[in-house]
């Protein structure tokens, strides 16, 4: 009984999806597939499991503790693909490589990651999600914010707000203080802890000019409406931070276009959990979720790592998180459908097969008892695995 | 450049999808899903990794050697599942133990196992199926290989045939012999090669009545239609063979109501690869491949196994199998619809934003130019994309 118990548990981290949960989960991937496939983005699946070397090429060695680690037969050290953006980059820059441009990816895939769990956070978890390559414009970032926006949507989600940033602003109010690579980095394991005290005594200790350094403890406060992008401007003293905000503004304006800026907020010290971004950053929030349900950006350098100079931008929306989103605010969340149980007495056992099998043409979901019952046995058997109705072939 | 070429391979036995590729694995398994949906099975998922303890519960350790193997934080073994039916058997067994039965799941997922690759082999690759708990009748059986035709039908495929075996008709022929274990596993491996001299020598060395040795040697030639198993009859001398050729004999009539039965032969010399099989077992096969697209079987002990005593039997088809043989078969292949090429002139950038929202609320797929282009410009997007139409706002 012991074995019994032990074999019956699952690894830290994973779960399983009892029925319920897998038919919203499948409603919510097939609504994303369609919405992707709708505005031109192509599946495409890699494989599960790829080189180490690979999975951190954009990333450097970051991420490299929370991977799922395996070894090829050689010896070589394979990894569980822990995002999908690095195996779709080396997808598009091997394969791909000769493709029109732009091109258009989505894909649906678990990710896996060692993290200590939490609701929302589980070692192996779904995204969805898109990426676009081959344009640097802000057209590029405008589509796939609003492309994450109908997503969100399309999946059941009404309530939900867009933060937008740019790690470029960020970078360049830096550069214009002149600030060491190291010292940038400690400011920006502050603001990305949201730790206001240790960004404040950190900006203290560099004895910059009040006005630089009250502009760098301002960063993390830059979020809100529109308004903030004007705060921002007067802060911008250099091409860099001043170009990060002339495109955050012109994808502002093109999600005016798209009707969908209702939902967008400015969030100008936001910090991703990875270093590939290279300009617009974007987290997705909805009520009760204390956690962002998608996110994504702007990353022009990883596909020059793999070989192929090419600008890119994308986004990952959270199925499970999604999912959770929408059991919190009492939506209705996406069931499938149980229309006919089909009992049988003893003789008609042939006549309900066929019946089942006609019902079933015409598009009904229909459970086909296994073995001849009576009525009463029949209803049971209905009302406990919930269908609609029963037939009876008495 | 030969750093950038190695972070470009993928790890031997596992591939990717393009754009057309995934897009016919996607329409075979949403059409596969939606069939098992229909006969009132619902979807599980079970995680990507398990302990390699419950993953061997069914099997034994034949099976190892052949898994992708890894250690979680407290140096426990995990390994990738290498098929679904052990995973589901332990879901069952677990958190599904109060459900009314029986209990009608199905699956969609990768798998993984290390194999030397071949057409139609990988290390990672793709499987629908069922599994069916707690009805140890025939008309579960049935059930099963019905939905197992009707899968292969509704993936797209026309001819196919289904070869149906029983392991208890072997075991009890070698019962009746009074054959030692280390022999029954010889005769079934050299059955499983088709070996038949292999097989000749073995039952020679034997020394048994000639009436008897033919039999054996005559197993491997039990395959075909009704006929064989009446052929089978005369060598069945004990209850255990003679009751597995009776329950062949009822699945093949329930079958016939189905209006099935023209696709099933027998091979009653069948070996699966599994042994955790303990009745019917089947596989399914196509003109162009030479090896299964699908099979199954019967499998009543795994259950208890897990603590839960309970008949099951299942089927699982191979989806890249399935697609390959649709391609060998010049049938149509699934593909995306890809309707309209949206370009625009610089001035009407919010009008063609505007407008593509409103063709894909109406359903059409629309590709959206993301800069200004000329009308010529945009008709060779069109064509290299492979849409079916240009629409240009001039």
């Amino acid at each position: 009984m012991e074995k019994n118990q032990m074999v019956l548990e699952i690894p830290y981290g994973t779960r399983d999806f009892l029925p319920k949960e897998a038919a919203a989960k499948r409603l919510v991937e097939q609504k994303l597939a369609g919405l992707f496939a709708a505005w031109g983005y192509e599946e495409v699946v890699t494989p599960t499991v790829e080189y180490l070397d690979t999975l951190t090429m954009g990333n450097g060695r970051a991420l490299e503790p929370h991977m799922f680690k395996l070894f090829d037969r050689g010896n070589r050290t394979l990894a569980l693909h822990h995002e999908m953006t690095t195996p779709i980059a080396r997808l598009a820059a091997s394969r791909l490589k000769e493709a029109a441009m732009p091109l258009k990816l989505s894909y649906i895939s678990s990710v896996f990651r060692y993290e200590q769990t939490q609701t929302g956070r589980q070692c192996e978890f779904y995204q969805a999600g898109v990426e676009l390559m081959g344009q640097a414009a802000a057209t590029a970032d405008a589509e796939v914010l609003a492309l994450a926006m109908e997503g969100l949507q399309t999946a059941g989600l009404k309530e939900f707000s867009l933060c937008l940033g740019q790690v470029e602003f960020v970078a360049g109010i830096m550069e214009q203080n002149g600030l060491s690579e190291e010292m940038q980095e400690n400011l920006k394991s502050a603001m990305e802890r949201h730790d206001i005290v240790g960004l404040e005594e950190l900006v203290d200790s560099l004895k910059l000019q009040k006005s630089a350094a009250d502009g760098l403890k301002e960063i993390p406060l830059l979020h809100g409406d529109e308004a903030v992008l004007q705060r921002a401007y007067a802060m911008a003293l250099n091409e860099r931070s001043r170009r990060a905000l002339d495109n955050l503004s012109e994808i502002y304006r093109l999600l005016k276009s798209y009707g969908l800026v209702s939902h967008v907020t400015f969030d100008l010290g936001m910090i991703r959990d990875f270093n590939y971004y290279t300009g617009m950053v974007f987290e997705a929030y909805t009520p009760g979720l204390g956690f962002p349900l998608c996110g994504g950006g702007r990353y022009d350098h990883m596909l020059s790592d793999f070989g192929m100079a090419c600008p890119a931008t994308g986004f990952a929306v959270g199925i499970e998180r999604v999912l959770l989103a929408m059991e919190r605010q009492k939506l209705k969340e996406p069931t499938a459908a149980k229309d006919i149980y089909l009992g049988y007495a003893p003789q008609n056992m042939e006549e309900a097969i066929q019946k089942a099998m006609e019902l079933r043409r015409q598009g009904k979901v229909v459970e086909l008892a296994l073995a001849a019952q009576s009525e009463a046995e029949a209803e049971t058997a209905q009302r406990e695995k919930g269908y609609d109705r029963l037939e009876y072939l008495a």
